[in-house]
């Protein structure tokens, strides 16, 4: 239990609800010389979080989560108000992990009266999630320029389950010289295969059924294209699997190169390669991604 | 003379070309426990610049300055070509100043190739400036978050001289959590008046004649402001009083609120305020402000 003002003892994890607070403890670790990692979150932890966590925890001496839902990166007809929230729980699973702050502001925090500032990020952010959610890398930029500078951090981590994501924020920091090092760790995965989020929570036991389909059909469709198969049939054989399965839209299917997402020119891989896709289940989207 | 790899020991003035090398140097004074500033500039000094290096010199232990001719925050019809290149100069009299550090990249180091991210800051950039500079902010928005992230320093001096893009550094440091202290400070102004500005070596002798008109008509203006005259017959008054004076277009003259650039809803100044102008001398554009 510590006396820093910064910290809320009514938690058995300290709790920075100001980036002043926040600022306060980074400082103090920084004052004895101690490392700091930083994993973001929107909160509704689950063991994919935790082993971000445990990434963070081997490559820094102290590790902060944020819990934020950002606003900016929703557009009015997403799911920003039943986006799950539970932060006692995960709180509590963070301390667990051994997390050593949770970094949890409200939005008028993150984006006071009068607050005007906007971020783009071109180059990997074009297609594939942008072509669904154009506003969606836009929030993403804003919020991840703002929270790496509010941290601080030696290192952050970010989830290789949100693929274009990682890229876009790597561009992001190296394009605006955050001096944070962006680290990307495995999507962790259900016995099952299916990539945990958040939303999963959303899946009804049929959808889940359905949900669990979809890593294969994509494990089943980069090892086609590995083979050399040209990718418009792999794609589009993936894509009608994927309906059949009982997924009931699919906004993408789509096999890029790995480290820009730029599409293979003559529709075969001869590169380090992705396949990434996102479908519907009711009012639930799921995304996926693995590697070729 | 610094054993330092970091710095050129060919000039009076260590220089660091890469942010890299601009990094190592910050970081030894960091491990000191030495406060640091920041002046940015785009070259061409002249005492505005020096007087800025001196406000950061009180502000700071270690002082950095940067020059820059930043191709982002210039259209294709402006004069970055010709804009004036002199950095043996401008570091002799940077060193004389007492800075510690110039940090002057080039474009490749700054803009790599695949850069892909665009920063925009609203409010106090519309109007004005932005009505014939449409990309200039973004531009300014854009190399000064860059700026101020390689640098990370404690405190950041910036000329009330572009007072627009002032409003527009603050607000961009405090929306993206920057945590570096904006400073502005006042405007150095030759014996007639005139701002001091690094495009005033383009003048002729007659065109400085009529340059040091502006701070006069300004001024005039801003005392009729002050003592209540309606705002409309003042602007259109100093308006006509530089064309008349030799200017050969006026992009602008304009009583604003002080804190946001606001105009004033009643047409009269009710808060405290700035008289802001933009005229044109052959192919030269000058601006100056003055409280009101």
């Amino acid at each position: 239990m510590s006396a820093d003002p910064a910290v809320d003892p009514a938690l058995p994890l300290p709790v920075a609800r100001t980036v002043r607070e926040l600022r306060q403890t980074v400082r103090s670790w920084r004052e004895e010389r101690l490392t700091v990692g930083f994993v973001p979150t929107m909160g509704a932890l689950h063991e994919g979080h935790i082993g971000l966590v445990r990434e963070a925890l081997g490559r820094a001496d102290r590790v902060v989560a944020s819990i934020f839902v950002n606003p900016t990166q929703f557009a009015a007809h997403e799911d920003l108000g039943r986006y799950p929230r539970q932060e006692a729980r995960d709180a509590e699973l963070l301390a667990q992990a051994g997390c050593h702050l949770l970094f949890a502001p409200d939005a008028t925090e993150m984006y006071p009266p009068g607050f005007s500032t906007r971020v783009e990020v071109d180059g990997p952010s074009a297609g594939l999630e942008t072509d669904f959610r154009p506003h969606f890398f836009g929030g993403v930029a804003l919020v991840v320029a703002k929270l790496l500078n509010q941290v601080q951090a030696d290192v952050a981590v970010f989830g290789e389950k949100d693929y274009q994501q990682l890229l876009v924020v790597r561009r992001l920091a190296r394009d605006l010289d955050i001096p944070t090092e962006i680290v990307g760790a495995p999507t962790a995965r259900d016995a099952h295969g299916l990539a945990l989020s958040s939303r999963n929570a959303y899946l009804s036991d049929a959808e889940l059924g359905v949900a669990r389909r979809l890593n294969v059909i994509l494990r089943d469709a980069a090892t086609q294209a590995a083979a050399g198969r040209p990718l418009p049939g792999v794609e589009r054989d993936a894509f009608a699997a994927l309906l059949k399965a009982g997924f009931e839209r699919v906004d993408y299917v789509s096999i890029r190169r790995a480290d820009d997402l730029a599409a293979f020119r003559d529709g075969v891989v001869d590169a380090p390669a992705r396949i990434l896709a996102a479908a519907w289940l009711g009012k639930t989207r799921l995304i996926d991604n693995l590697p070729v």
